[in-house]
């Protein structure tokens, strides 16, 4: 059964501007949206999109023209559109497995209240679990891992032994936590592995995507601060510590032992070698190629990146670089000229200076 | 007990040019196949590397030159040499194992004929799979997975709850769809993670490699068009939308809600950013870093990415800018001296200027 | 209970300076080392971090100078400060499993003496499993691999059909090994995937990083040579062939056919193009694109890649080219006023030239 304009607007708390008998039946965002379902314009510059939009009706923010469509307005329109959709597409609600009798558990390991473990994952010797923490199918926690209260580690995801995860951490699917450090010496022409001693730590609150690797440090922790968000398929090499809530995008590459400090930002593939300090609020543009220490506050582009202003000022000197090789050959012409010429002039006039 | 290069010729249905009773125990390509093993030539390029290869025999292409090797001439080598390969080195014929009793299954799943879950795999609830579909061991069918017939998907990869996935589709071991979209608002210093009601969806005929990671859209789908292919440790995020037959190579990074056309190529490693549109039959060289629309069938390289005459144009001259700054400071001493002979000039000449 | 800094000495066989009955607790880096725990200082430049450091001793090299700290001198610290760290917190041994009922073991397979299979792992028709190998948790071995004696195969890492992996090769968790390489050739509008009939071998000591994919070869196999070390998510692709002790840092892609000689090192993010040659002991620096053919002991950077010290120079000139440009441009005023006195001289005393 549809759920009316009126009725959704009463649902999200939000001003009904239009006629309230309209029916809706789903949420959508406005290039797909169809006949028969609500959008949102969270930003005056999403009009446009809504005069081509199917869309019937529309959550919207106070400033944003909806050129006639009948629409919702609140002030935080993700929120009231989250809750249409959840309204229409119900999210599932997980169904509780407890303790799951085909999960591998290691009689010694410790797991607290309300912890659920699904099918076919595996803990370790030693291993402690907070209370309400969910681990999924294929998780593997190796032995004297320590997990916190409320954490969530998505099937497949690999702790190595003594791994330690903070409160509300999250980890995605695939994600590999504390494997060895690439670190050789070459003895008799052959590399031989640097000790791995160390493990890797992760504070309250962090996330760490699909796929991401994280290793463990030679002699002591891989840091991951709190509130630090590590998107998918990202590597953090051995000894690396990042301070609190940085934002690292998918497929950056941290080399060993560097740092960052907090509020740090780095886009999708930047690159950052071994032992250099990232500082507070730096902001690494995507693909950027860092070499050296970055200052707090500094915002850096390029491989090797150089700070944005310049960054950008040699982008655009490059793309003008055909057309200043052009005009560079003309002037040497013109000078080969001007050279022929006063020294013509000379031979007329300065003849003490050729002497 | 080897093969004769007669037998072999009507094998794979090619014209015998040399002994009919020459014997063959294995195929390989030219630098590595040994006496005994016929090898491949399907250009006239490949010449060259007949001569210094040991092989016996070749399966050659019509206009190809096997300086006297013996060989079978085909129209198509590769189906041809394929052949040989598979006569020599039979694959191995997939043991039929039904829906393993090994494998977790919910009572909720759906599953039809002919279906295939090897032991280990999760199967969640509300979980449908078509006909002739096989799912490796250790696979994760989060609730709500909906798999077309003739899917084959392989050992460890996770697809999270409402994947929807086409028939004929394949996925490579470790490749994990559906998680959550990198999004986040900062609220009172912390980053708060967006609304992650969507899902994934993978239309007909689509391959995903090892590895690969897709995340789920925002509040609808991201989406993978019919027929494109995804190699190994790619990252597509949230709410991206991808064409129809794409070629997406190893390690792209597309941000999020970027979509492609039809038959958008892109090599290895390029990066796409954020809310752009790559046009159909685009191609992206590899490392492109790309930040901005894409027109239909404009080929971009470098990063920033500019289109390939260009992008070159700039890379040679870059390449040629040491020598371009040592004649520029030549230039400089030039235009200085011929400054100072013409100023010398001038006081004799055109004393009405300066005054 | 404490060790006395003298008991360390002749634990490590090290040259005590300073007071033997110093307590000691535990053993830490410099910058993170607290009161109590010996910390490491194994050059010169490391005086200055141990001034900061709240260590209460240190392990150091003979040309150190400790600024007074209480201080263990031995030839080799990492050797002795590993075997400190190890007496302070020592590794867990693991549990042995032996082949575990709960592991997924196909009748066929033939595993030698002292192999551990833990639970939940798959060992498929065929498998050979050379002794003193360990399978962790959730490892995928498809039909028909070879694996050799005193390997370690970590959680979750997925061997495809007849992957040979040598004598003691660690594979860490989530790495894939054997999956289809990405060869399309289209056939009206579709793409068809090339034969892969190939696999993928591994000589001894090989060792393969977390979420790290190589590909199987077209009709052979892909081929890593002996003692070559590979990093994190790395991706390498359809019948690549690598040397002997080459060193592949994390995030770096090598495209189809591509070969190297031994000793050939990688650095992070690095691409390498398909159908080329690395030489002997070729060094890629990080995130270098490499689209030709590198000679033997070459070291490349940029991408395109140069050798080091031109690209230096052009990254030098590109770096300065903003400047250069502002200069160029008043270069081409001051042509432009020469050719103009120039001219007007000219009036006066060339008549014959402008004629």
């Amino acid at each position: 059964m549809p759920t009316t304009l009126g009725e959704l607007a009463r649902l999200v708390g939000g001003d009904l501007r239009g006629e309230a008998n309209i029916p809706l039946i789903g949420a959508a965002t406005t290039d797909v949206a169809r006949n028969g379902e609500v959008t949102l314009a969270e930003r005056p510059d999403r009009a446009r999109g809504l005069t081509a939009s199917l869309a019937s009706a529309v959550i919207a923010a106070p400033n944003v023209d909806c050129g006639g469509k009948p629409s919702i307005v609140v002030a935080d329109v993700h929120a009231a559109f989250a809750t249409a959709v959840r309204h229409f597409h119900p999210p599932r609600v997980p169904v509780r497995v407890g303790v799951s009798p085909q999960a591998f558990v290691s009689p010694s390991a410790k797991l607290s209240r309300n912890v659920e473990v699904h099918p076919g994952a595996t803990i370790g010797e030693d291993v402690t679990i907070g209370a309400h923490t969910t681990i999924h199918s294929g998780v593997r926690l190796m032995p004297g891992c320590v997990i916190g209260a409320g954490v969530t580690i998505f099937p497949n995801a690999v702790l190595y032994e003594n791994t330690r995860v903070g409160d509300r951490v999250v980890i995605h699917a695939g994600a590999i936590i504390g494997a060895h450090g690439f670190g050789y010496r070459q003895v008799d022409g052959r590399h031989l592995l640097s000790a791995q001693l160390g493990n890797v730590e992760l504070a309250a609150d962090v996330e760490v995507g699909a796929g991401t690797t994280i290793d463990r440090g030679t002699y002591g922790p891989t840091v991951i601060g709190e509130g630090t968000k590590i998107d998918n398929l990202v590597m953090i090499a051995h000894n690396c510590r990042l301070g609190r809530h940085n934002l690292i995008c998918s497929q950056v590459g941290i080399a060993g032992s560097t740092t960052t400090g907090d509020y740090v930002v780095m886009a999708g593939q930047v690159g950052v070698r071994d032992h250099v300090h990232i500082g507070d609020r730096a902001v690494l543009c995507s693909k950027a190629g860092v070499s050296n220490d970055v200052e707090a506050g500094a915002e850096m582009l390029g491989a090797p990146a150089a700070p944005l202003r310049q960054a950008k000022l040699q982008m655009a000197a490059v793309a003008k670089l055909p057309e200043m090789r052009r005009q560079f050959r003309i002037l040497q012409r013109q000078i080969e000229e001007l050279r022929g010429e006063v020294a013509d002039d000379g031979d007329d006039l300065s003849t003490d200076k050729a002497a």
